[in-house]
């Protein structure tokens, strides 16, 4: 492929893109993809010959996209938003072409100042203490990680390097896995599972504390678990709290925990992946308290910041503590001895020696947007899920299991788990909106959550029309001699209240009066 | 950001990349930048209002690439090559505008098969064994990891894994971080330094048994090892062997540590990172040896395979084992239940939870190169390294420090260590190519790897000039009084055959003679 060719194909593939996107909001959010079915298509073996651009683009087009379930869809409401935004999209394209690796200073000196630069400009647009930016006095800083689940990893490595090597410096009769054996870690029990997750790949257990109704892990329960802990023999290491958990986006109470984690000098490392990018925004100041006291964090600019998958930033207060624990040398490796001191090693804060030049995608994605863009793109998902809440409000045949908090909005039909379930069942088996369950006590709900490129707000009417129709769908059927009477009295009182919804919400209305 | 800004945001950075890639080749190929000078010429926060691509893309030009050490240019031979393609290339940008996430099957089916058939794509094109195929029966199939550091610390934990569950299974009275304590893996001095960082992070220490000056791990050296740990009270876990080593591409032999840990039962992992993709090569057949007893394997696409990085495979013979180690179940996370059985859910065969559509750059780059193209690739770069190596071998100041395989040279130049280090620095200095050092015994030498997206014939007579110029000038400082006895032997020696050579090679005299 020459030049010439090059161009074409890229500019095709833009074309290509630019076709999906603006079509997006047109397909199904959820393919009808039976399994295997792509494994049946394709060839079995590699071409032996070269074959052209736009063959390949056409079945990319006609083939694979058409068995994608559509993560930049206005319908997609599962999991967390995978943020991107046109000009990170570029962002990624030069990455590759360029195609250099940044793993020390001298590797790509570009590469490491840029990212420096970038996750600098981040702690001032977030206002994130001052220690965690490179350009202060100290040894705090922030590194791009592949994903929350890396940054955790990566925390929870260098927590427990820490404490062993203090422990046996307090006590050099214990030996190396007899301390080892001893470590452990807590969270609560709404924590990410990548939390649970990291604890298996270190060999530290990480034990699950329990929250309250509200899903908040306070001091209490970890004050509970340290004391019994160190009863024990056990040697407390590492506290994970969570801004924005999975289920529902609670706050654990980082205050509180900090204070626990200094007087017991454990770690404390917060996972604010969704929600960390609301400390943009004034109005989410209070998220801010108690950051100043923790020792590391996760934000990922890759779920509300308009860098796409993957950019998840870690900061450190003390980033030499994880030098320490990851560093490896050979001489192949060595930078000027003299930089060391000055320059970060970014190969020494993450898992992997090599590294993409990610921050040129974060770099390129602010810039197109600024400042004044990112905000309002929160505010944006932040008024689309309270357009969503209220419907959920004004309706009950459902309830709110959480207070809305950013773009989540958990709710459930009232009553059974059951109805719930079968609820989600036939959404999904429409494919219209995609939404998951999740699990507060013994109450399953569905987690609402605004994602997409370019969701608007008749998006939002849109899958409120989907979600009551199908209720009212799954009532009618449940309405059948064998269950009439168990469910019929939610069912009047719904029917009722959706009435007066719809009178009262001329949007509403003309949706359900467009589809008769 | 219109579609229509976007498009013309996207044609603009495709002709930067043109510009760049057309030119590349008359760049330094090591930047002039001073520490801290991006960022001092970069503004300290973001613009709080959107700016124009083009603005952006031409800070990138002006500001960010001529402070990259640019490892697609034909004069870098550092490290190892990260291949690209012009197909790969587009891949990542399809990859990022799509932006789907595929941890299981419902999360985007065309993520997850289209990944099981371009690996096993591979396993044909590489004529690996069959049991590594997703296609056959049975439990074994391959996985693209964000590096062989990450393949590697993977392979490590299941190995970690496995062993704790099978001792704990048959000594029920030791307690779990009994058992942690006393394991220990096994890798050859010579293993790539992510071998011994994935001990640190997996918290198993990794003995780097001593090799001998081939550079080759063998049966004695691992028995012996065994034999040590089993009588002390350890327990055996894992060997990661290397097929092509980072220092001088040395061949461990795996069938024989293949038989041992057989015998031993425990997990035999190979780092093909670099090597693996010769297997594409019948003349390289002899590499095929011990593959199919072994558990494990990792080959990085994203060093000879022209798709860029990041994009290394990982094979399992058993990937259950793997699962079994990185499985944490939520019921956000859930699939149907049926489909667990038949396809996997790749976020249980990695470190994340999150995953990019990698696969889509790996099917794009194979269909426009062919088979045939990948094949003629590799051949190519082992030609352009026989060539620098014919260079070595005629000028008799050089010395060879082990037998050139696929496209890694290692020479030095005769005589003390320092005369190498001193020559690299100077050529570093001039930043016309770009080497590293490494370390084989007590003997410092030079890694000259055949690296960059096209590089000729040409690159290679350039490169062997800048050598042996640099070289001559350096015995010309040391011909002053100081140093003029003690080199002087070394240094007629090498003059004389340096004609010689200049004679009996018209490419290279023409070189000296357009230097004059």
């Amino acid at each position: 492929m020459d030049f010439n060719e090059f161009r074409s194909f890229g500019n095709g593939a833009i074309d290509l893109l630019i076709r999906y996107l603006q079509t997006i909001r047109e397909r199904d959010v959820l393919p009808s993809t039976e399994p295997r079915s792509i494994i049946h298509t394709l060839p079995d073996e590699m071409p032996e010959h070269a074959e052209h651009w736009q063959h390949i683009l056409n079945d990319l087009e006609n083939i694979l996209i058409p068995a994608l379930t559509h993560w930049q869809s206005p319908h997609f409401h599962a999991f967390y938003p995978s943020s991107s935004s046109m000009g990170s999209i570029i962002g990624e394209l030069l990455i590759a072409g360029i195609g250099v690796l940044g793993f020390n200073w001298a590797s790509s000196p570009a590469c490491t100042e840029l990212e420096m630069v970038v996750l600098d400009w981040l702690v001032k647009f977030l206002q994130l203490p001052q220690h965690f930016k490179h350009s202060t006095e100290g040894p705090g800083g922030g590194v791009i990680q592949g994903s929350a689940s890396e940054a955790v990893l990566v925390s929870v490595i260098a927590a427990r390097e820490q404490m062993v090597r203090r422990i046996k410096s307090e006590h050099p009769e214990m030996s190396e896995s007899d301390i080892r054996g001893k470590l452990v870690g807590y969270a609560s029990d709404q924590s990410n599972s990548c939390v649970e997750k990291a604890g298996k790949l270190a060999a530290i257990p990480i034990k699950l504390l329990p929250t309250k109704e509200d899903c908040v892990l306070r001091a209490e329960e970890l004050i509970a678990a340290l004391k019994e802990d160190l009863s024990s023999g056990r040697i407390p290491t590492i506290c994970i709290a969570t801004l924005g958990t999975t289920g529902t986006c609670a706050y654990d109470d980082i205050t509180a925990l900090a204070s626990i984690c200094q007087r017991y000098k454990i770690w404390l490392h917060v996972d604010a992946a969704y929600a960390g990018a609301a400390l943009a925004l004034d109005e989410y100041n209070h998220l801010r308290q108690g950051l100043d006291n923790i020792d590391s964090l996760n934000i990922n600019l890759h779920k509300l910041l308009l860098v796409n998958y993957d950019c998840a930033v870690l900061w450190l207060k003390d980033a030499s503590k994880l030098v320490k624990a990851f560093q490896v040398n050979r001489i192949y490796l060595q930078n000027n001895q003299k930089l060391d001191n000055e320059l970060p090693d970014f190969r020494n804060w993450q898992i992997s020696l090599g590294r993409r030049f990610r921050a040129l995608k974060a770099w390129i994605a602010f810039r197109s947007v600024g400042a004044e863009g990112l905000r309002m793109s929160l505010r944006k998902h932040i008024e689309l899920s309270e357009r969503f809440e209220k419907y959920v409000l004004a309706d009950n045949r459902f309830e709110l299991v959480a207070k809305r908090t950013l773009g989540i909005v958990c709710f459930r039909v009232k009553g059974d788990n059951e109805l719930t379930t079968q609820l989600l069942q036939r959404i999904l088996e429409n494919k219209k909106l995609y939404m998951v369950q999740a699990v507060q006590g013994e109450k399953l709900f569905l987690r609402f959550v605004i994602c997409g490129m370019d969701t608007k707000t008749e998006d939002i009417d849109f899958a409120w029309y989907e979600i009551r129709t199908k209720l009212t769908e799954l009532f009618e059927k449940l309405g059948e001699p064998e269950c009439k009477e168990r469910k019929n009295k939610i069912y009047v009182e719904a029917i009722s209240k959706q009435i007066s919804f719809n009178l009262h919400d001329g949007n509403v209305l003309s949706i359900s009066e467009k589809s008769k």
